[in-house]
C-alpha cells in the first residue's frame, strides 16, 4: 500500500505573500490547524501552524513569510513511499498533518492523522463473527463445526464449559479488538485461532 | 481496557479570566492546540483551541471567557468509559484531544489522537517472526513444523514451492500490518494462520 492511497487531494493552502490575518480567517472557517506553504508551481516551501498564526497576530506581523517554518522543518513523504512510512512519521513526529509530494516536489496531497486513525481503528472494529464466516468459507470447515472446535478451545484455556450457542452469542457481540484484549493480545488471539484449526482438523481426521 | 489507560495526566489547562494573549504563549511554547477550560475544582466548562485564539486576537477580544468553546460542544469521556469509545469518540469527531472526566466532572487527564496513533501503529509494525516464536512457545509445535507447514500453506496459496530458509528469511522482515496487506486483509492473515495449524496438526497425527 502507497502512501498516496491514504492521502486526501482536497486540501488548502496558503502562498508566501498572503496577509496572516487571511490565512487566519481561511483556518478558522475550515476549522484547520495547519497548511503548506507552496509557491506557483505547487513546490512546497514552507508549513503554517495555527500557532505561527497567534504568534504572527501578536507581534502584529503582516505576511505568512514572516512565521511560517521553513521546507527543513517540514515532515512529509513522497506519493510512492509505503503508506508504512507515512503512518510512522505521522506518530513519530507527532504532527497532525502530512504533506504528500511527487517527485518533482510538488505538493499533490494531504494525509490527515484522523484518517489514519480511523482506518486503523477499523480494522479493531471488525466483529468476530465476520472473521468467523470468512473463515469457514475459506477453509474447509463448516461453520457449526468452527464453532465446535471454538467451545473445546475455550474449555482448555478457561477450563469452564460454554454451550455452542453461548459461544455464538459471545462472537457476535465481540470485535476484533475487544477480543485481542480478552486474549491477552494478538499473539494469544492468534494462538487460539491456530488451536481452534488444530482441533477442527483433528475432529475430521479423526471421527 | 479503560480510557485512563490512554491518558496523560500531564497536560495544560486555561481560566475562564486567563487573557487570550497569555494562553496563546503558553499554546505556542508548549505546542498545543487546544486546552480544556476549567474553573478552580478542575470541573470542565469549556474547550479552546488555537483558532478561538486567532479569532480573538484578530477581533481584539481580551478574555479566553468571550471565545472559547462551551461545555456542550466539548466531546469527552469518562476515565473508567471504554478505551474503544475514547478512539471512536476521537476519530469520529475529528478532535485531536478528548480530556478525560471522572464522575464529578473534574478532568482529570487528556487523551491524545498521536498516543492512539502509535499505539493502534504498534501492532502493525509486530514482526511476524516474533509472532511465530510465540505460537511455537505457545502451542504444541515446534519453530520448524510451524515453517514446514507455512511453506505448505505458501504453495496451496501461491502455487509456488518456497525453501523453509527463503520463508524464514521472508517472516523475519516482514510486520503484521505487512503481512495484512500481503494477504488481503485480516481474515485472509487468519485464514492462512488456522491453515498453518491445519497442516502441522495432520502432519503430527499422520506421521
Amino acid at each position: 500500500m502507497k502512501a498516496e492511497e491514504l492521502m486526501s487531494t482536497d486540501f488548502l493552502y496558503a502562498n508566501t505573500n498572503d496577509s496572516i490575518e487571511e490565512i487566519s480567517i481561511r483556518m478558522e472557517e475550515s476549522k484547520r490547524f495547519n497548511m503548506p506553504v507552496l509557491n506557483e508551481d505547487m513546490s512546497l516551501i514552507g508549513w503554517v501552524t495555527s500557532l505561527n498564526v497567534t504568534k504572527g497576530l501578536r507581534e502584529n506581523k503582516k505576511l505568512i513569510s514572516e512565521v511560517m517554518n521553513s521546507f527543513d522543518e517540514v515532515v512529509s513523504v513522497y506519493a510512492d513511499d509505503s503508506a508504512r512510512l507515512a503512518i510512522l512519521n505521522l506518530s513519530g513526529s507527532k504532527v497532525f498533518t502530512l504533506p504528500v509530494l511527487n517527485r518533482e516536489n510538488h505538493v499533490v496531497g494531504i494525509i490527515r492523522s484522523c484518517t489514519i486513525l480511523e482506518q486503523l481503528s477499523e480494522m479493531y472494529e471488525k466483529s468476530v463473527f465476520d472473521i468467523y464466516n470468512e473463515i469457514s468459507q475459506n477453509l474447509d470447515i463448516t461453520f457449526d463445526d468452527l464453532i465446535d472446535a471454538s467451545t473445546a478451545m475455550y474449555r482448555k484455556d478457561v477450563g469452564k464449559e460454554i454451550k455452542p450457542e453461548e459461544y455464538l452469542k459471545k462472537i457476535k457481540t465481540t470485535t476484533f479488538g475487544e477480543a485481542i484484549w480478552a486474549t491477552g493480545g494478538l499473539e494469544g488471539f492468534f494462538v487460539g485461532m491456530i488451536g481452534i484449526g488444530e482441533i477442527a482438523i483433528a475432529k475430521k481426521l479423526l471421527f
